[in-house]
């Protein structure tokens, strides 16, 4: 069984807590409280030295790091994974992405406005970028969204679970969704997924098998 | 034949390049100066509404972005992808790693203090924070590679060709690798790879299909 080291409130360890979920896959469940130094603690650095979660253990004593890999990893074979090339390398494109240019600032302006007391004042000279960059990535979202469904093959994938992670809380640290009304239909297509599960759903209750 | 939008000075365009070069794969190349505003012409977000380069031909009309999407499909089933699927995993951990935590410091660091007139001036907010953060991304790397001579399966993969094309420059842009001997070490090995080219190789040359 695998085992996920995953912090309630992080985006990204709710990527791989959705996915099990929606694939019905049992796992055991760690809480890293990474605002009290969870993660870097000797222990936890022996397991990912780059002291982040989420962290799936996949096999006796391997972990496994990054939740965009992680959700790659355990979807793998299962139709959440688009079966063609081209398509699997395009829900990939956009897994990337999210890492790149949506994470970097909507899952910063989560993490420091939202979870972390001051966090504004302490990062007064990034939210601005933050705010350009994030409404410029859902900009790109935006125009994808008005001519498909989904991110990739045109049907729900990873590829929406790593996306809609941070997406569905930009509301909460400063983002306006107004001008995004595809990206807020998408929101809405993705709650209404099967097993769809909320962020502080607690994985520690029985996940009934497929 | 696959066609490449790349800029010849970009780091992650230089992916593409190396990986096509290495596994002798010919291909049609586009020059895309993105500082002389190519990325953002009409006809160039048609293909990519990110407006970023690299950008891949797949199919006919059919564009794939972000440069380690790109690595993933033109390398699938090839030596530079590892075979067994948690290896495959591992692989796609460090490519993620390199575009959340290595490529938007020492890539914005290299983009804006060696390409941009001015930059410096420009982004003189954002500087400490691309230096403390991309040392520290750095560090991981030298904990890996102290004990690995390659990031997955220790063996040569993409995930090698994507955190090189930033990490070989780093030094051009204020970054000290003198902390890092591990990193430089394996910089040396991925230069000695076959079919290595430096960033600056010109792909119009005819590469021979193997």
């Amino acid at each position: 069984m695998f085992t996920l080291y995953s912090m309630q409130r992080s985006g990204n360890s709710y990527k791989a807590r959705l996915a099990l979920a929606q694939l019905g896959i049992p796992y055991r469940l760690v809480e890293i409280d990474i605002l009290k130094g969870d993660s870097h603690t000797p222990e936890f650095l022996m397991k990912n030295p780059n002291g982040q979660v989420p962290l799936l253990e996949v096999a006796p004593g391997r972990y496994l790091a990054e939740s965009n890999a992680i959700l790659w990893y355990i979807a793998g074979g299962t139709p959440l994974v688009p079966d063609d090339r081209i398509d699997r390398a395009e829900a990939l494109q956009w897994m990337f992405f999210e890492q790149h240019s949506l994470e970097p600032n909507l899952g910063a302006a989560y993490f420091w406005l939202t979870l972390i007391k001051g966090g504004r004042d302490l990062q007064s000279h990034a939210i601005e970028d933050w705010m350009e960059e994030g409404h410029r990535a859902l900009g790109v979202m935006e125009k994808h969204l008005s001519v498909h469904d989904y991110f990739a093959a045109d049907c729900y994938s990873i590829a929406d679970i790593a996306l809609y992670a941070y997406t569905h809380v930009a509301h909460l640290c400063g983002y306006d969704l107004a001008a995004f009304p595809a990206v807020r239909a998408w929101l809405a297509r993705v709650t209404a997924a099967p097993r769809y599960v909320t962020m502080d759903f607690n994985p520690t209750a029985a996940i009934p098998a497929l």
